[in-house]
């Protein structure tokens, strides 16, 4: 696999910008089978190496997984307030549920539950995602799930960029580039105007 | 038309991190003609009162003009990460350009213009977006477009929101609520699980 072309700038954007928690935020749009857009903010969870798949974590209770399933494509918008600069990374999803046949995903699957917080692995014991409230307060502080098993309901998703988009908004004029594969997926990137 | 009853925790959220710039951004999700997610981060400006329509700007010679007219969806996430909640507002998109037949609406295109900041206003005299570069810096600085005369590509954007999910990061339990209409386009609002 050529290296991408793309890593680069965003290894520096996520240096620069790390004494902001939330810019390991980003926001993930995929359609639903009716055709709309979704969007909603999830958390970089690194990537999958020594391939250029971004980590997400989801619920398999979460509507995006049904959209997903239908139709694999999504596109990242990925802000940095600090240096002031955006990545548009557009792609396909990989769910990695808990019946993912493949032994390398689910060991990855694994050890990415293993790497959460506590707090965030207890969400996943919570109630139903979206339903009426549940007012029993005690059912979001269920017993602390296993650190070596996921729970069912946990899944990992892989997001493999096809072209990628980078506008620095800094800078008079301000720069922009975008990256994207030839016919052999080696990266190239080309300079465009913002 | 009855009060939104998103409008006053958004007004809040909008007021408790007004300190940062970057809490006037969002990120729009649309629909290509091919049925894929893309996704841009923008700037809020502003209601078209007294609706509850959301105003955006935009560049006829921007993909998202062809999106929007094939499929006229959008969803917008706004993360505030002063607050740690998120809006996700799905909804309709109007693109009122230079034909647009509306009196009121070219008024406020207009008045929107005028409100621009002159670097804002000049990037409407750049050269095409995404197009290869344009080497020659010049271009870059073209003669400040009439403040009272939106140059022929500008376009306002509003986005007219059906459904709004609104989740509360901080707390513990998390607290989320869905903003929904009946079918006398009455809103009401119900607290959900997170």
């Amino acid at each position: 696999m050529s290296p991408a072309t793309w890593r680069s700038p965003l290894s520096a954007a996520l240096h620069r910008n790390r004494a902001q928690p939330e810019s390991r935020y980003f926001q993930l749009a995929t359609v639903t089978p009716e055709g709309r857009p979704q969007n909603r903010t999830v958390v970089f969870r690194g990537f999958s190496e020594p391939t250029n798949q971004l980590k997400i974590i989801t619920d398999d209770r979460s509507e995006k997984i049904a959209q997903i399933e239908h139709h694999p494509w999504g596109e990242i918008c990925w802000y940095f307030t600090q240096t002031r600069e955006q990545f548009r990374l557009s792609g396909k999803l990989t769910i990695v549920d808990q019946n993912y046949p493949d032994a390398t995903l689910q060991q990855e699957r694994q050890q990415t539950w293993q790497s959460l917080s506590d707090a965030a692995r207890l969400q996943f014991a919570w109630p139903h995602p979206a339903q009426p409230r549940t007012e029993e307060k005690e059912v979001f502080s269920p017993p602390p799930p296993d650190v070596n098993k996921p729970l069912p309901n946990f899944c990992l998703l892989l997001f493999n960029p096809e072209t990628v988009d980078h506008l620095e908004l800094r800078g008079n004029p301000q720069n922009r580039w975008q990256h994207r594969q030839d016919e052999s997926k080696t990266w190239f990137v080309e300079a465009v105007n913002p």
